[in-house]
């Protein structure tokens, strides 16, 4: 086998300032301006940064007025510039936006539209601004809960930008390095993987981990996985591998947290959230990105068993978590999902992408395709099965040209990330089939 | 000296739910539907809860139609509802408002507009949701680059809600211990340290809480001070105190970080940011709160130098951090504060508002009066100097029944928190001062 890419600070699909040519000089100034004031933390996408102005349901205009179909951008889950959201938004804004410390009908009716949404036993929720917070708080109740420290996540998990989350999220890459109580236990690998073997060897791996960290002394709090395990290049549903997650965190006396903030408010298509595709229930659940269509909304759901602890012995407060602007921009989400039969129509044109896909680019043996609903992962191998994640960043730069946006993922960032905005339609799945056959065969 | 109350998981200024007596049946039923979907970790404020459906600049209304003044809120620091926030929110929201891997003009403008109001050498931002993740990565980069772990915090220190940040909040009480990374040292006390000796001692404690983090083995990557002290009981100016701040970070070569989460945007009238009442300059600030008038928008401003060794080997991305939305209130509150003058007029009112107090209920041996611009603290003690958060405690829910909003603080939770939007005017201060000096002179 070929030698596979390690990832390090480096970025999938970003930008690097020592190729800039064929950038236009209005975009070179703004370059060279955001570099006077933003920290070098920052990082640009694509070859050529794109520079986008103004965007509309699925489609988004450059600063040279070309159009682009955006089948990337999860956040806006009800399209960009969603107008019910906004309006939503401002009348909060117009009207009352303190905290959770005034009692708020708005919160409280958000909490109980949102909390009907899943299975009975999750039945409280707590919000915080980003997915990051809602992870962060998650692991912290579990740990303060079990008295116990250890942390296991899959091999490439990405769990979010605290201090805390950074430590979850291998990933990161190199300058990385996970602290000895977090344990990466490597995904199912559903095109590598020996059908037979796949979830044995998944389990085996999480017992291995478990004793290490209990050999340790740190004991596991908890078990952590995104549902669709999409920055491991989406393994879903990997054959109900969340049960084999579950079971272990029960018997190891560990919570079981479901990272939704990819795979949730129906990016799965068939239900609201990624884990019930594996028949199970996790103890918490932490929410995120698509939740406000971008207004800053994320928490955690849970059991009354796993917040029972901790709302016993302290007090979380987050100021601007669970304002009424929040609770009105994450009403009008649901109220839009709902109205306008976003579920069904993700999981109808999810599996007509892919069935178009498969007659097509899946006849090349080097391509393999896994979707959940609405978020389609195409894979680039080599004959011998090594990743192949060149022609998967040439993919991704020549949709880009042609008006595509799309990005990259798994640990090899050998896979095309596919996920649009949920009010995507049939026009919409066209012209993504079109640019993505024509750039997926060119990319060779 | 009488007993101290110790600070657990009650909060300054809670509502027990055991003492729900007079609460109205419209409220009760709000209240239970609000325990049946919200986590136990919530807590309100009040005796009596209370519950707003409308505010506009410094005037909140309640479902019974009551008026209250709002002499707390620091978040719409430019006043609730405001128009000018709310339109440029509503335009971002019906445009464009995606993430920094794209290049955005909004968030580079709005961080040019920024940087400008700090001194030259604090020229790089970056964004995040909230003061608590702002905190977070300000430490995070200081442990990075330092290579060491240990923290130095002020006695009843809050630095927000994340893992890490909850480390570094004494203030949450002994339900929340300190691990042994994190050293705190009590903080100047104007009310009663000997004034020949309270910056030699504070100096002192500090010297002997790195000396006590070296011999661990943790080193001291960083001390981290909200620049008004406000948990501490609001210690502002304390003698320059964060001149010896500053000495001894640069002794130890750890970083100095200014938490101005309560501080920044004028809430100390004279200056922008309160660090500079010291004659200082930290390594990184942490900001939030006021700053986006209630939209989650904060960050860490900081020197090059601090920001390069963790920009080149790290990345750090924010989803909601730094949108064009969150550009838009940031500009609009910037817009705001200049426009209408709102640093002179807090440190004009401020000034009033304590020689007002002095001259009437200043005239109690155990009140004293502290402020830094807009930030009013008034302490009750007892003839001994011992604390009095009894009196503290009535004087709030007195101003609570008579229209009047504020909280409390200190590490006694016997300081009043007087903390209005900056809007604030002066026929509010007339109002704020007879009803504040009718409530203290009631409570005794």
């Amino acid at each position: 086998m070929t030698a596979i890419a390690q990832p390090d600070m480096h970025m999938p699909n970003s930008y690097d300032p020592r190729s800039a040519a064929g950038v236009a000089a209005a975009t070179a100034d703004l370059l060279a301006r955001r570099d006077r004031v933003l920290a070098p933390t920052y990082r640009l996408f694509y070859e050529h940064p794109f520079h986008p102005v103004r965007a509309e349901g699925v489609l988004v205009y450059d600063a040279n007025g070309q159009e682009f179909l955006d089948a990337y951008n999860n956040v806006p889950v009800v399209g960009h510039s969603n107008p019910i959201v906004q309006e939503a938004i401002a009348t909060a804004l117009g009207r009352l936006n303190t905290h959770t410390r005034y009692l708020d009908e708005a919160i409280v009716g958000y909490a109980e539209r949102l909390i009907q949404r899943f299975p009975a036993s999750l039945s409280k929720a707590v919000f915080t601004c980003s997915g990051s917070e809602a992870v962060d708080l998650a692991v912290r109740i579990a740990r303060s809960s079990t008295g116990r420290r250890g942390v296991i996540v899959t091999g490439n998990a990405y769990h979010g930008t605290t201090s805390t989350t950074v430590e979850l999220s291998p990933a990161l890459g190199v300058n990385n390095p996970l602290p000895k109580h977090v344990a990466a236990v490597t995904a199912p690998d559903m095109l590598r993987d020996e059908p037979g073997q796949m979830i044995k060897d998944f389990e085996h791996r999480i017992d291995v981990a478990a004793a290490a960290l209990d050999e340790a002394g740190y004991g596991v709090a908890a078990i952590i996985v995104d549902s669709v395990m999409s920055t491991d290049g989406l393994q879903f549903p990997a054959q109900n591998a969340l049960q084999v997650v579950r079971d272990r965190a029960t018997t190891l006396g560990a919570m079981y947290i479901a990272d939704e903030v990819q795979a949730g408010f129906g990016r799965t298509g068939s239900n609201w959230w990624g884990f019930q595709a594996h028949g199970v229930l996790p103890d918490l659940v932490a929410l995120g990105k698509p939740m406000g269509n971008g207004y800053p909304l994320a928490g955690v759901v849970g059991t009354d068993d796993a917040f029972e602890a901790f709302g016993r012995d302290m007090r979380y407060f987050n100021t601007f978590g669970g304002s009424a602007a929040a609770a009105a921009a994450g009403t009008a989400v649901l109220d839009e999902l709902e109205d306008r039969g976003l579920l069904p129509q993700a999981d109808r044109l999810g599996k007509l992408l892919v069935k178009e896909l498969d007659a097509t680019i899946g006849a090349d043996p080097r391509v393999s395709l896994r979707h959940a609903g609405m978020f389609i992962a195409v894979e680039f191998s080599h004959p011998d099965l090594t990743p192949d994640p060149g022609r998967a960043r040439s993919t991704v730069n020549r949709l880009r040209e042609s008006g595509v946006l799309i990005s990259l993922s798994g640990p090899h960032e050998n896979v095309l990330k596919v996920r649009p905005p949920l009010v995507f339609g049939d026009e919409h799945v066209d012209r993504l089939l079109t640019a993505l056959i024509a750039a997926v065969s060119e990319a060779t």
